[in-house]
């Protein structure tokens, strides 16, 4: 019997189950497979009944006996071990010129090593951002993929039918670049996702708390928001959200304030800590993930330590359209942040990504969709050299005219004692990268005194470095081998 | 011959020189050897000219061969391989018993594998943060030893007797904890050393943007503000640099505003990141290193990004107090954000720390010494087991205190446009910390919409979680092994 199977998908949770029906309904013929291997049959008498595209296999041996070659095999397993594990798995099935891809959150020092170990052996490798969530997956999902750039043709076809599409009909999935390069986009774009969400919740705590309002203006406030420069999922689904009820009650009332941050928020602000890329609005927002953790202590904390005592009396309606701006002010920021990120990271790793086909990528599809993805898009478009979103003349337009608006909601947060960590650190940034001068002369000037350090100098071309004898006494013996 | 020598350092920069200067005052005889040996005959007949108690070594036979036993190396040479090659290079002179010591700003987990790899060899091990600068290290440093707990009682003398005592004549060195706790608290005191200078330049920024202050103004407030709650050694010497002249020009005036961050700050960062701990003066703190080394790109930001036009008018000497208070409440946040960090440590490595002892060891001696750290010791003399500094009666008190000034500040910097991240995200954690209820109930919500990954609810117990299906579409899978 010839094999059918254009491509094998292992792990049957629900963004593999979703992949695999996206994949047979756009014709292609998905073998599944899984672990505990009674999943297999669980997902072909159920979500996958009736959709002939979708063969099931009972054994790694069956598997690749469905496919066609090159062979082509994608996991959807936990990152980390899992993945390496069944790389092992599946090499000895495995002949030069197949495909493994990786569809995980997989950390992208990871996938330089695999793509690294598996081209050693004359395989082929890709690792590839899928986001969407479950309704992503199995109708159109962002996808992007990095990896061995011999591998793209053999997926191209697949990967952009299943993807989401753009206004314009261009299929958000692109190839990223070599070995981690669609890891690492994809974990930039989970971290900018940490910050658009804390930019949401910072504005619904500013309404609520600040404003006292109910979760009814809330929900008219983020649907008319919708309509305008901020149309997005993460506002739309923000809308719902405040709308649902269960048993005559709002739902989002009853949860729980505590978030979870172990994945790729975190891997983002290590990442710019390891490069030295400012991305201080992720920073706070996976920050601020920790401190909704610390429930109990703040229970405690709040019992004890006091704030101001300063209500709201301006115009409530004005207010919220200042609370709108400065959300969108402070996501420039964060974006412009993001993509100094990725362009250092190519820089780094040596990838050459296209920063027009990234926007485009989140163009649709993904978490963090947008109509400000398109604006993005369309400012590299316009200038693919951009060196930062913030200087492109439509974000520097839209800047200036929000800017009053979000000076005032920063200044009411103080003053009303609501945190707003993200908001206030976009303003902050936004103020330090527009100044050509920074305190950081004295910061060196005590760096000189204290270590011996050295500083450059005004005056003096740069890469020479200077030492003061501050005090009269000490020595003059540069500090080369120590930092104190 | 009988061997003479109580100790060996090597590493001839000017730390290491210093150390063994201070050592030879106390009586104790040191070998001194480096790597490039004549650097040896250059010491000996220069800086330690006339100290009887310091010998050179010109070969590691040598210097082996002068010590006493069991003998004790401590390494001053640069973090990373450096140590790795020396320790490789001693371990065939040496015998079980004996001990190596490193005295350069290791990163902890190294720390952790070379004490398990030479305990393994029966030999012991200790890596110590030494903090001072040149000067403190000649004169009196703070030494946090942390490593082999049977190396203590070897080196115990000589370190207290070397080290800075406290005012009540305490010295400024103890046992720390197992294998990497004395580089981690070395970590986090540079982490914290980063956050207090940030604090610093932010307060010089307002007086000189903000309030149009001359250098000799704020020579005087800082030496005002050294005199009472913020007496410390890094106001003390901003004082001094601000006082600075050369040729008839203020020195602090042609200083280069680009700072450099590659070591200890980033790591305390990456730390708290993995360590979940929302340290997030210090990470606003190492980003601001890192915006500044971006110096030809403020410029040309500065050219086209536009700020508020709005100038200070209020009284400038009541301001200048605002800001003192700004700071010193912003510093407690910072170090009760540190106290954190190290609570959170010692509980996942298993060190133990003392953090009345780590306050004692910083009191004096070290670049953040200060009267500050006082009152540190003294809220863990009151109460051993205080979870958070800023529950603390003595600074919670000055907290309220602070709290109109600090907001007055923040809401000036703001309007003014004069960028403030360490003030800003400290009064943000601040009213964070404090806030019994915090939005992560929405962003929990969007991640249970998006990605099926369910929450706890304030109506149940927590450890049980939910998934609603909050479109009525969509499966009721929920997400196992992915995160969108």
């Amino acid at each position: 019997m010839e094999p059918k199977g254009d491509i094998a998908l292992i792990g049957l949770a629900v963004m593999g189950q979703n992949l695999i029906l996206n994949m047979a309904d756009h014709g292609y013929t998905v073998v599944a497979f899984n672990r505990t291997v009674s999943k297999v049959d669980e997902f072909l008498n159920d979500q996958a009944k009736g959709h002939d595209k979708v063969l099931g296999a009972h054994s790694i041996e069956e598997m690749v006996r469905l496919l066609k070659k090159p062979r082509k095999i994608m996991l959807m397993v936990k990152a980390g071990k899992p993945v390496d594990e069944f790389i092992e798995t599946l090499l000895p099935h495995l002949e030069p010129g197949d495909l493994i891809i990786d569809g995980g959150n997989s950390h992208f020092p990871d996938t330089i090593r695999r793509t690294k170990y598996l081209e050693g052996k004359g395989l082929l490798y890709i690792g590839t951002g899928v986001s969407g969530g479950e309704e992503g997956a199995r109708h159109g999902p962002s996808i992007m993929p990095g990896g061995s750039a011999k591998a793209w043709p053999l997926v191209k076809d697949i990967f952009q039918s299943i993807a989401a599409k753009t206004p314009d009909g261009e299929p958000c999935c692109d190839w990223v670049g070599d070995d981690g390069a669609g890891h690492y986009v994809k974990m930039t774009h989970n971290g900018i996702e940490y910050g658009d969400m804390q930019l949401i919740c910072e504005a619904y705590q500013l309404m609520k708390e600040g404003l006292g309002m109910s979760n009814q203006e809330m929900h008219e406030a983020f649907a008319e928001w919708n309509e305008g420069e901020l149309d997005s999922y993460l506002i739309e689904i923000t809308r719902d959200i405040l709308a649902h009820q269960e048993n005559g009650e709002y739902t989002v009332d009853k949860i729980l304030d505590t978030a979870g941050q172990k994945g790729t928020g975190k891997w983002t602000g290590v990442s710019s800590l390891d490069l030295g890329i400012p991305v201080t609005l992720i920073g706070e927002a996976v920050y601020a993930r920790c401190l909704s953790a610390m429930k109990d202590e703040r229970v405690a904390a709040s019992k004890i330590l006091t704030g101001p005592d300063c209500k709201f009396t301006g115009e409530k309606k004005a207010f919220v359209e200042d609370i709108r701006q400065a959300l969108l002010a402070s996501k420039i920021v964060s974006y412009a942040q993001g993509f100094m990120l990725m362009r250092e990271a190519s820089k780094e790793y040596k990838w050459k990504l296209n920063y027009g086909a990234v926007a485009m990528m989140w163009r649709g599809g993904c978490i963090i969709r947008s109509a400000f993805l398109g604006k993005i898009k369309a400012a590299f478009d316009r200038k693919p050299d951009l060196r930062n979103l913030l200087l492109d003349e439509y974000f520097h337009g839209v800047i200036d005219r929000c800017q009053p608006s979000w000076r005032r909601v920063v200044r009411s947060a103080v003053e009303m004692g609501v945190p707003g960590p993200a908001f206030t650190t976009a303003l902050a940034f936004y103020d330090g990268y527009r100044s050509e001068r920074l305190p950081a002369n004295l910061l060196q000037a005590q760096r000189d005194y204290f270590g011996a350090h050295t500083y450059e100098r005004i005056d003096k071309p740069r890469g020479q470095y200077f030492h003061t004898n501050w005090t009269g006494r000490g020595g003059t013996v540069a500090s080369g081998t120590y930092n104190a």
